[in-house]
């Protein structure tokens, strides 16, 4: 770890104090455990008294945090297209410019997603050529091909609605760079979200996407996955557009909360659910883990020229703290970079080819 | 009970002795069991010689089973719309043919749905004015309000891949009819699946199916739903497009499928799990359960001037005994006649108003 400790010292992670279910409070004890673990610099954004407050109670390495104070934030309830304008003194507003200005090598916020797309859209830099940014979650899966991790990741999860064929292969490229990172793997599976396995299902868009990523040779493309596959890890990239993603995501979560109560249901009419509930509880608690990515780090915004992670809304300091190394290491690895690189390749390889003619 | 096995005397409903993982011999045995419970008439349909042999070792009533005769039938591995044409004796096809024919009053089968819904199309008159007809899934829910029963119905789940305003509209017009009946509640909510609350979420469409929905005096519209609250029993019908619908259902199905594996896994590595597993196989079988439509009397072919039934593939002959009896009580009930009124209904009220205009 000695190793990465020092080549984390150049980095600066920006980070909002102000966004998220537990804030300042828990995104402040996060930043402190980010610079105890490791020696990641972090911005961190916010009203200054109230971090200092925080910061007073809690170990913490002084030289890696510098503060930056505002009095605005952004809340859950704010429309995200209107606050954009009228909160620009936002910790995630500031935190955005700061990274665009390469003040910041990479942001953390655990605040509103669709004002953190905005913000970061109109102030940090895109990639060439990607016309939409996408969410990522990484979620853990059942392993089946006993890899060296269990992670997968599913994306975009909600930053558009409707894709088009070549958002979709850029989700593809850009989700496979980052998943060799995170994995460690060298050759990470790539998987199309669809209603059966056969390559024409979907209709005349996804059957497109199924056969540019058929013939693309830098993309190891498994095909059709079906929604049954998506938590067996059968794929360690699953593609979508944002309106299914969002509502794949929300319906796994839907879904724990609904064998939490079966549980508790169990509990008051059985004794065999009595007697059983102390060890449920405990693969309850591991249902709900599969489900809640703030355990992983968070979700990077992917098709920006730096890192961003939006941390889950209910996240607490353990996962705050997971996000801001996870940013510092991508920002190490130069994961930005390798995804501009294949974009760029694969720009290329089609530029000859008429794929995109889908009017469907 | 009495009343209902007189009314049924003369309802007849064919079934498909040759469609799902278990055919004939599981669909046998359901028939042989629905003569056993009610008086409704069955005319199955498949290889003679098997279906004898099955109903010899079986209890039934012989007086309401006619057995038409057919060697051949369509498989899971069919492609849809090639076999429609290739295989025109096939007990689905000949099934479908009866009911259009007047010949039987409702059909059940549990083989390959995409060629299902297209044996139906060709066969079966559709209600005036509908222009898609969906595939409805009867789920389980957790129940929040407290409701006389827990279930609720999701549709399109694959019938059609995209949807137009008035395809959704229908459907959400059709649910709640069926819903109505099926739960015996005279006024079901009605949602529409949506990645966001509020009314101009999800796009162009969704916000316009939102619009409609919510001007139309004989549908109870809750408003957008997401899909975390799917399972909770928010809404009685919930409404989306096919495609979407159909990654609902799979998720849920692959959800319950990795919770069995985890159960398993921890089963394996602690004794926390070992003395838990006895207890939690319960939970998971209760899981398992909530994600299995074939427990509650398979799934509706909305939009056919008949009653349509498509039971799990993986249907046993207690799920195949309750699809023929719902089959019936729903030809009783006179649903299909209701949702025609009520679609007529909704023509008139929208005649003079352009509210379709929606090019996104």
């Amino acid at each position: 770890m000695e190793e990465n400790k020092n080549s984390d010292q150049q980095t600066i992670i920006a980070v909002d104090a102000m966004g998220g279910d537990y804030a300042p409070d828990e995104i402040v004890k996060g930043v402190a455990a980010a610079t105890l673990d490791s020696s990641v610099q972090v911005a961190i954004i916010g009203v200054e008294s109230q971090i200092r407050n925080i910061l007073q109670k809690t170990d913490h390495h002084a030289g890696q945090i510098r503060i930056c104070h505002t009095d605005e934030w952004i809340t859950n309830e704010d429309n995200p297209r209107e606050v954009i304008r009228k909160k620009a003194n936002a910790s995630m507003i500031l935190g955005a410019q700061m990274v665009g200005a390469g003040d910041a090598h990479g942001m953390v916020s655990a605040g509103n997603t669709g004002a953190y797309v905005l913000a970061a859209s109109m102030y940090i830099p895109r990639i060439e050529g990607v016309r939409k940014v996408a969410i990522a979650t990484v979620y853990p899966t059942r392993n089946v091909r006993h890899r060296r991790d269990i992670f997968a990741l599913l994306l975009d999860v909600g930053a558009n609605i409707h894709c088009s064929v070549e958002n979709l292969v850029q989700f593809a490229i850009m989700g496979q760079v980052y998943a060799s990172d995170i994995k460690g793997v060298t050759d990470p599976t790539v998987a199309l979200l669809n209603i059966g396995k056969e390559p024409y299902k979907g209709g005349k868009m996804l059957s497109t996407v199924h056969k540019v990523l058929d013939e693309l040779p830098n993309v190891n493309f498994v095909g059709n996955i079906e929604a049954t596959d998506v938590l067996t890890g059968l794929a360690d990239v699953v593609v979508t557009e944002g309106y299914v993603g969002n509502i794949v995501m929300k319906t796994v979560e839907g879904l724990a909360e609904t064998a939490s109560q079966l549980g508790k249901y169990a509990f008051k009419h059985s004794l065999l659910g009595k007697l059983g509930l102390i060890a449920l509880s405990g693969k309850i608690r591991e249902l709900k883990k599969l489900t809640d990515y703030s355990e992983y780090g968070g979700a990077p915004l992917l098709g920006f020229k730096e890192i961003v992670i939006k941390a889950h809304g209910r996240s607490k300091a353990k996962a705050i703290s997971n996000a801001i190394k996870l940013a510092a290491k991508s920002h190490r690895d130069r994961i930005c970079l390798r995804m501009e690189m294949e974009l760029a390749h694969f720009s290329q390889s089609i530029e000859n080819v008429d794929l995109f003619d889908t009017s469907e």
